[in-house]
């Protein structure tokens, strides 16, 4: 158990160069960070230090073996200055489950969360209050071991970062369903938060903008007759009144939001199907109009609603509706990490 | 065109604290790295600088998305200290077409290899006599820009650091054919030298250890039932008095050690069958006696011979035999990229 977490606070606050009213996603970031060596064969003592660049040796594991994972969280400021998380705990088990498959050694919980505290109380002032705002959290791990050779580092590198942000998306989000390039294969690491997992989108995103969409959504990789995830989020679609998604695999991120919304929604009565979801069904279901939604759900963005569609050449638009399961679950949902509604799940963490 | 590479000479070599008869792989660095910025849309002037430690960002993509690629080479020295490379501009290209499936801009040739013969030149000492040993040349690409957002970088770094090296495996190496775990999905990056693909294979790669194998032949995602590498390095298998090995795909990697075998032992009268390859075909063969040599292909072991597998809980082991394919080929190939044999390819390069 960790007790007391060494903080050194920077000497010079960046706050005040800070526009909180218009904030992007992820490009400004606080004062300070928190850093956590692996070596020796154990994780050595979290410590707060003044955000600040990281030196490491060319041979470094990182820069040649993909070996790394990550988190992704968001704190969140009520009206009376409390600050609350959603769900941290989830974060940190999750970053572990994808270290284990990455090879990478486990953090101790305590490490995690008594760090992720220690870091939040000395940049509370970096939680934005506005409205859709919130402090964006980034915790990872990454190997800075030496040598090339592809083997697994013996030192690594746990960080936490954070970066008050605006929404994540903005605007209609049209998507391609990918027909030729994959995301991740059976048995492989798409279940887990690797770098390389993120990496392996970007080439077929751009040339799904290149066509003019904004995301892919992707498919297996044997078939490509099963819809699995959307960009970097997990996909919901919605058929008359029946909200449908895939169910988590070695392939398919166990995604905290995703898992929140499955909860809600059923919560609220509404009809949920965890299965294998076809394209061709969802094609169908465009053509006959039971396919009245389709969104992202992830951290950053929480529920982003796609507007329309590619698949074979052929566009499908959404039908445009005033009561969205979109628009019901995402005010449901950051109300409950906002302290603007009652939690009955327990989800809500008070820092 | 490249002209000039700015050299930067270190003040104090550390060439006297290396003991050159006891190398071991890719854990001494040689004094001087090649450095070229990618920034403001372009590929900057490579320079050669000493080696030192890299400063990022803790929002630096790299560690956040897995955006990176490397190639394996080696220099070798001849009895007339002349300095060899092998096939040099088919690892650039390669390096290009990893890079184009990470979304990472491609580097002008010219710049990959007036900068490698500028660090060679620089750090010609570096290069080992010894018979086995060589200058092991590490070129590798990685995302530098910033910010929390799974996108491509707006700057990346290209690096070539070399290190003096011993044999990459020695002894026996026994394998296992893997049931569960993959290496590359269709549609994926696995013919990419992407980083992401070699984290990917360190978790299943200790379980082999455990259980007392000490690489994993990777078969396909789907049905487990093909043959697709070994470890990091392409496979072949010798039934009779054929050799097989897969053919080149999305999965599976362009090897130029691969495909220098292909062409040298046609040359060499053997007959080589590139076709899709059975599990079970490979343990057909070792029960009766047909399967007669199976062994590694890649840089940095140049051939590795496997003494046995296992699958679904047998072992099987390899027939001992004196006049191995992979013993000839192997000494062709060395001999060939140390100049102590002719070169009817035109694969060898004078620096």
């Amino acid at each position: 158990m960790i007790n007391d977490i060494e903080v050194i606070k920077t000497k010079s606050s960046k706050i005040n160069e800070v526009d909180f009213d218009n904030l992007k996603f992820g490009s400004v970031f606080s004062d300070h960070m928190l850093v956590c060596d692996y070596k020796n064969g154990k994780w050595q003592a979290p410590k707060v230090m003044p955000y600040q660049g990281i030196t490491l040796d060319p041979s470094a594991k990182i820069f040649h073996y993909g070996q790394s994972v990550f988190e992704g969280m968001k704190a969140y400021k009520d009206a009376e200055d409390n600050v609350w998380l959603f769900r941290p705990l989830d974060n940190c088990k999750r970053l572990n489950i994808s270290s284990k498959r990455l090879a990478i050694p486990e953090l101790p919980e305590d490490y995690f969360m008594e760090g992720l505290k220690a870091l939040l109380e000395v940049d509370k002032d970096w939680i934005p209050k506005k409205d859709g705002s919130s402090l964006y959290i980034r915790p990872f791990v990454f190997a800075s071991g030496e040598g090339f050779h592809a083997s697994p580092a013996d030192e690594y590198k746990f960080l936490i970062c954070t970066a008050p942000s605006g929404s994540y998306f903005s605007g209609e989000v049209k998507v391609l369903i990918e027909e030729k390039y994959s995301r991740s294969a059976n048995g492989g690491v798409g279940f887990a938060k690797a770098g390389g997992n993120y990496a392996g989108q970007f080439y077929p995103t751009q040339l799904a903008k290149e066509k003019g969409y904004q995301q892919v959504i992707w498919t297996d990789d044997n078939t490509h007759e099963y819809i699995e995830e959307a960009g970097a989020m997990n996909i919901f679609v919605r058929i008359n009144d029946t909200l449908i998604t895939g169910p988590t695999s070695d392939r398919i991120l166990d995604g905290i939001t995703r898992k929140s919304i499955i909860e809600l929604a059923k919560a609220e009565g509404i009809n949920v199907d965890v299965r294998k979801l076809r394209v061709d069904e969802v094609v169908e279901a465009a053509k006959n109009g039971s396919l009245k939604e389709m969104f992202g759900a992830g951290t950053a963005a929480v529920i982003s609603p796609i507007a329309g569609f590619g698949y074979k050449g052929e566009d499908y638009d959404l039908p445009k509706m005033d009561d969205t399961y979109a628009n019901f679950l995402k005010k449901r949902i950051t109300d409950i990490q906002t302290n603007k509604a009652e939690d009955p799940f327990g989800w809500r963490y008070k820092l």
